[in-house]
């Protein structure tokens, strides 16, 4: 695609680079990436930023520790136990901003790709499981083991349930135990495993697809696709119907169709 | 099960064939049987000429071209942009036919298999996810391609995501490539793959079985199934309660359950 | 675990057992464990009666027949025809009660384990698909063959397409054929298939797995997570999220949490 540019963010745990249209955000809280409040807000404000830059098309949700994510900063909770209201101003807090990153994801402007290097478990496997794509390393594993903490995994549940079947769910947050990747994509949770050393080729790859498209394509068809899912069926064709009389009178259909009849490489204006 | 009738139809587009109470209805306008607004109507009409004779308990959706079917017709949607309004009338018109088509396969009162031979791509690939069943050949490739020509496939995804789980439904729909059969099949978007010599003989096996029910049982199981999916779980299964004392008070539940306790055939009167 | 109670119960036609924290209910009424109105008043008394218990942490749904469970009584329904109203009461008042029987399940404050042995059809099917979780032996068999006796599998169906891909349910539902283990397993109706000599022992160990959860987690847990299936996304996640500060106030989270920082084993206080 090109150079590697550096993005500066005011966060020294986020290394944010992009090449081409493609947006790396790449956690780096060693050593696992522990989602204390400050860095949730981080990484939305990271998710944010790459949607108001109209020059990005894809990002990369990545991870520079050995860890994907291990979801909340535990010992961060536990002190807050410490305060007059034992804490529960600081969870409500806590859960509202992580429930706020999580939505950022599914409903920002362009798609998102996981890149799972290793271990991925609580809000970490929910933050897998909110991303659009996931492709994991086969050194990567899966868990919401919140139960063995006396805590149960209720919002990570959210997002995990809407990507597998129930008995899957339930197996995960009930038992708590790690999945193995190709479970893992047997169940639906990602897209893709591979061996370790090709995971940030095979990423690209999946990036430079997407980033290839019209930018107003992918932003008209992601935000249709979450939204009709909560819709009755004749809702959903009724709402879907319109996007696509939309979507036909944009410019890029014009363009990409034209191109497609011409057999010709498609200019976007995205738009 | 006997003789194969050729039924009369207006469109020269379509191949209409009964044997026994199988249905056939195959798309014949080659090469890719592209969904013009037209077709699409001549469709919409063999289906509900299809439900309407007492005969038929089961449709089967073939293709007589190469392709399954290539989704839009893109020349067509293309010169509508020569009109006054740009094509947003005719747009409107399309994809409102369309989504009639889809749920008029949903809503049909007997269950309809398609017989996917080949490429079924966009609303082709919806026409395939909307049908109770689907047997393909190993020839068979499934996309949502729009993506790729600046069109999001946004109707299709309302067949598609009801089908499949979210990782897979965004991987066709955001890099629009080309799904192999098994791959289909692993996911949840056909029931079976079977070499293309048997694919004809497989279908026929399914819908005879089928064809060997009560119809006035078929037709009451596939409205309640596709109404209480989209009810809580409390509300369908009041729903669902009421159905099956319907299905009870009705002649055929007593001569199939009599059937059996006696070990016999059952008779059914379709009532 | 420890000595293997027997719990008495007014029912000759259950088995019902504990050890530790493992409450089997145990369905005795061969050849079929046919779900007679009377049959099913008893097992939802017996999974009642164990929610009532606080020393039960999981329950177990297993079959001391031949077969797991193949549905409902079907000669005391034919016999319901002889009655003035030709059944009618008596057919709303077994669906009825069935249909609270699949939903004590799903409310259950404990996780349900189905042992499946044998063959599982119809409402046999959906108390397996009730369950949370489910392990099944090599000799298992699963279907939704009301379809075959003029009897749709309307109620089953509600459990089962909460499980499976709509065309799995759909091949079940239309035409009423046997499902093997394997292909249950894929399809997401089941966790596990094991050699018919390992079913008891595998059962036992993830009986015993979350037997050694939170009580109280796992409650707010189960809970939370069919709640929010039914809700749209940002619904789930405040609803979720209120459910995780409730569970971060109670003393169990606490001293989860204090035990994992510390590395040590949690004492429960299931509160």
């Amino acid at each position: 695609m090109g150079e590697v540019l550096t993005i500066e963010n005011d966060a020294t745990t986020l290394r944010v680079t992009q090449e081409g249209g493609v947006r790396r955000i790449a956690m780096a809280r060693p050593p696992a990436n522990a989602l204390s409040l400050e860095f949730m807000g981080q990484l939305t404000k990271a998710f944010e930023e790459a949607a108001g830059d109209e020059g990005v098309r894809v990002v990369v949700l990545a991870s520079d520790a050995k860890v994907f994510c291990a979801g909340h900063d535990l010992k961060e909770m536990q002190a807050a136990r410490q305060e007059a209201d034992q804490g529960r101003a600081f969870f409500e807090k806590t859960f509202l901003r992580c429930s706020d990153l999580m939505q950022t994801i599914v409903k920002l402007r362009v798609p998102v790709i996981a890149e799972v290097n290793g271990v991925a478990t609580a809000a970490g496997c929910q933050l897998v499981a909110s991303c659009d794509l996931a492709i994991a390393s086969e050194e990567a594993r899966f868990a919401t083991p919140g139960v063995n903490i006396g805590l149960f995994c209720s919002t990570p549940m959210v997002a995990l349930s809407r990507n597998v079947h129930r008995k899957h769910a339930m197996e995960m947050l009930l038992t708590g135990e790690m999945t193995e990747p190709t479970h893992a994509r047997e169940i639906g949770l990602i897209n893709r495993v591979v061996p370790k050393e090709y995971l940030g080729q095979v990423v690209q790859k999946y990036a430079e697809t997407i980033a290839s498209k019209s930018s107003f394509t992918l932003k008209l068809g992601k935000e249709a696709f979450y939204q009709q899912t909560e819709m009755p069926l004749s809702d959903a064709y009724d709402y879907a119907a319109r996007v696509m009389v939309q979507n036909m009178m944009a410019k890029d259909s014009e363009e990409g169709i034209g191109a497609f009849v011409e057999k010709r490489t498609p200019q976007w204006k995205d738009e």
